[in-house]
């Protein structure tokens, strides 16, 4: 390990990351986790999750604090406008991952970011959803992400993006799909 | 249309949504949206979204205020724990659009909810993501989602939980894969 892989850069401490993977590597399980949210419904569309606990590296653990989101949808779908909607927080859950990804791949490779912001665009048409047709899809049709990147190593910037994107969570559940199982309890 | 179609139950007002179906019926483009999501990196895997304009019913539109929402790791995961990581907030957007649904197939079936809550759980290996593996995917393996649902139809309440899974947008998005592009501006 160099001098470079133990500094803090763009805000990520590369020592602790790399010992971090050194662990795991000795010890896999610790890389077994189980993320959780759970969700009340309000009225109508408008609906709230937590997000708190969790467990991973072998043991029960919280965040530091429970974190709440209202979700709902906007008047011309019928809503109240509480929140945003499901599928614009999965766009926010993309772009977030994306750009964690980014900021940490950067940090191992030893360069310094000043900027990374994106959009994330997604097409949808309703005419599924609202049970209009059999042949539209209820989701998304596409979704486009666009970065701009900024840091001290121009020509290194986009091969960070495509190695964040070969190692984002979000994105290989939205291209690759999972497995959802869902059971319901009306004692 | 009955008496029972114009109430508003459930906090859905069930004869806007109806009156909202027959327009889309009739002219097939108001159901084309866009939803959109700007992020900004602010320090190492901490960054923020914005969620606010989207585009539908043939029109530019606006949420009725800016939504923001920080995304991050936890410790153990080298982070700053400013926010939930990216894949809780996708189980979030699971809970709510499900949940949100079940309202409002609910209401247009005549069924009085009086609690709709849920858990939902999502497995990961992070031997994926921390680039220890290949063979281990980078995303969630499986989600669970756990419903309890209450109402006065006990009998109608798990084919109206079915109902709302089948048009789904979120459980479209993540068990069916939606194509996703990235472009990169290091300008």
């Amino acid at each position: 390990m160099t001098a470079i892989d133990n500094a803090v850069r763009n805000g990520v401490d590369t020592a602790t990351l790399f010992a971090t993977i050194d662990a795991v590597r000795g010890d896999t399980d610790l890389a077994k986790f189980q993320f959780r949210a759970t969700n009340r419904w309000l009225s109508g569309t408008h609906n709230q999750s937590t997000i708190h606990g969790f467990r991973g590296a072998k043991q029960e653990m919280t965040h530091r604090q429970p974190f709440t989101f209202d979700a709902d949808h906007p008047p011309v779908l019928v809503g109240t406008d509480n929140g945003p909607t499901p599928v614009e927080y999965l766009l926010h859950a993309l772009a977030a991952c994306l750009t964690a990804g980014i900021a940490n791949i950067a940090a191992a490779r030893g360069v310094t970011l000043t900027e990374v912001s994106s959009t994330v665009e997604g097409d949808i048409d309703l005419l599924g959803i609202l049970g209009l047709s059999d042949e539209v899809r209820n989701g998304y049709q596409q979704i486009k992400v666009s970065f701009t990147v900024r840091g001290d190593d121009p020509e290194e910037l986009r091969t960070i993006v495509e190695q964040s994107r070969r190692r984002s969570a979000v994105f290989d559940i939205i291209t690759n799909s999972v497995p959802v199982s869902i059971q319901v309890s009306t004692d």
